[in-house]
């Protein structure tokens, strides 16, 4: 690990006993911090369902530390142990239908259930699991670190760029994916200013991408996520960059409602549009953005404000959390294995 | 004035004997529905620029009729009045910069008071300018209800329609200008429903335009303005239509921030772009969109969700209340005076 790692916001985190998930909950920001102090199953997979903890990454990373805490109220007789653990991976594979990396957090958890002789006794596999799930934790971090690398030289020298929802440090298990290509190229002296989308309804923009840039100093204005055409056509965007919650196999991108219209907007101004996520955030299984599930949040997410209710009693609304961008309009992936053309990672993905 | 006009919503109004310029207050909407009674220059151009009244249209007619009512404390003596009539239109004149229905409003009632001869006693002026401004009034009310007539029949027969801001009654003299046109197909029998934009950061749609059409019975969803995109690319909208603030002599239109992305999303996905506006919106005088001011507000209007700060302290924003949709994006004008496609609307402006 770098030595940036030591000061870096980790807000999935566990106890050094394994038996306490720590999570910031993300709700409170920027207002206070407050922190959760999880060991069972349901409270973690609560966290997950109710965005205490969100961003694709950082969700895999909370189901698999999370595992590891509950386990310590499962039953002591290995079967039952092993069964519970399997139940544990259902419940939290059910919280949340659109992120990859979550499925991809599980299987590596039931993967290293597998891994244990059937003999082992139940502290043998849990500490095989706490291994497992740190090993996971870690592999994402450095995975965020090397995409920072590689996509911190396609930033520009002096410019502003745009970026939606947030994918920084509080998304990940630390550092960040498209907000870390951004802190990368901050660090190694280029100009940056960024406009972050607000990123309505639950605002991450707004509360955390803001958040973490003002607490890394590095200058950041909040637009409403209807501005940045305007901006755009102005001339006062060189780049956009986002993360991504699933890519399929031919490169489309699922990602926070909005990113589409980035991307749209951005191929009619011909400003380059990137995507940075790590590998694991890619679905061989998913052909293309047509087959990943679109989660529809509660309605009163579009209806209130600030806690407060805006629209008129009776009113619909509609509430998708995210939008497909179709790999057409991704001008590169930036991962920890490198930065691909639509094209390539595609060809990639089918070889 | 047609059997519609009987029962519909006027938010700006003069008191019967002209001493009282009466505001539906749009800041309450929908939570309370207060007026304000105004009588004075001062309070009209706090009422203007606080957004009290908003929409091009409905802030000419405030200026006119504000204009009358704050002219019962004006002199008697006729030189003196007239002087406290042209100042008044100044103070008017700087109240929002964007809107050209204001300066034209206040065109009119600087030429009614020319029109005076010298000699005329101040009741006879002021009864001069009562006139002037119902009729002012009274020709943007039916501008709409004709602007409907020529816009109805662009609406589909059966789907769903997208607008942004507020264009409807609350917005003009009665009826609405984009709104109108939806009104009107609606109440010829098209089988229409609304997305309404909620319009961050002054959330016009959610509260206004939702409001109106619940009133009316006009199905209607709410979504958030990074929505409309996705909403696009899986073909559940038919056509987008929007009103503006000012329309240069080339076409080009600038309108409520947001604005300018539903065009360019429009041409995108192929989807009809209408602007529905009186004659009136239109500025012989400016050139083209690169010409018109475009108001920044109050950073607080992004920084705050429902009255609360949503952003931390220290961060900064943008806050453009308008944008510019350049003339090629707009599939055809509707105005009272019929249906125009950009290039015609532009030879009529140049002969």
């Amino acid at each position: 690990m770098t030595s940036e790692s030591s000061a870096m916001l980790r807000p999935v985190k566990l106890s050094p006993d394994g038996r306490v998930l720590h999570l910031l909950d993300q709700r409170s920001l920027p207002e206070r911090e407050d922190w959760l102090d999880l060991d069972d199953v349901e409270s973690v997979a609560e966290a997950i369902e109710r965005l205490a903890v969100r961003g694709a990454p950082a969700i895999g990373c909370a189901a698999a530390l999370g595992l590891v805490a509950s386990s310590w109220r499962f039953s002591d007789d290995t079967v039952m142990f092993r069964e519970s653990c399997l139940m544990a991976c259902e419940r939290l594979a059910r919280t949340r239908p659109t992120a990859v990396n979550l499925f991809h957090a599980i299987a590596h958890m039931r993967g290293a259930l597998a891994e244990c002789p059937a003999g082992l006794a139940v502290a043998g596999v849990r500490g095989h699991l706490h291994a497992a799930a740190l090993r996971y934790v870690d592999d994402e971090l450095r995975a965020c670190l090397t995409m920072a690398d590689h996509g911190a030289p396609l930033m520009p020298e002096v410019g502003t760029v745009l970026t939606h929802c947030n994918t920084g440090a509080l998304a990940t298990a630390g550092w960040g994916t498209a907000l870390g290509v951004i802190r990368r190229a901050h660090a190694s002296g280029k100009k940056i200013r960024v406009l972050a989308d607000e990123t309505r309804p639950v605002l991450q923009g707004a509360r955390l991408t803001a958040w973490e840039l003002r607490h890394d100093g590095i200058p950041v204005d909040v637009i409403a996520d209807n501005m940045a055409g305007a901006l755009m056509a102005r001339g006062e965007i060189q780049a956009a960059i986002v993360g991504a919650d699933r890519i399929a196999r031919n490169g489309d991108v699922a990602n926070k409602i909005g990113t589409y219209t980035v991307a749209v907007l951005c191929r009619y101004h011909q400003i380059p549009f990137y995507v940075a996520a790590p590998w694991s955030t890619i679905d061989p299984s998913t052909a293309s953005g047509a087959e990943i599930p679109i989660e529809e949040r509660d309605h009163n997410e579009v209806h209130l404000h600030g806690g407060r209710r805006m629209t008129p009693a009776g009113v619909g609304a509609r509430n998708p959390a995210f939008d497909v961008t179709p790999a057409e309009l991704v001008t590169a992936f930036i991962t920890e294995r490198g930065v691909f053309r639509p094209a390539t990672l595609s060809a990639l993905m089918d070889s």
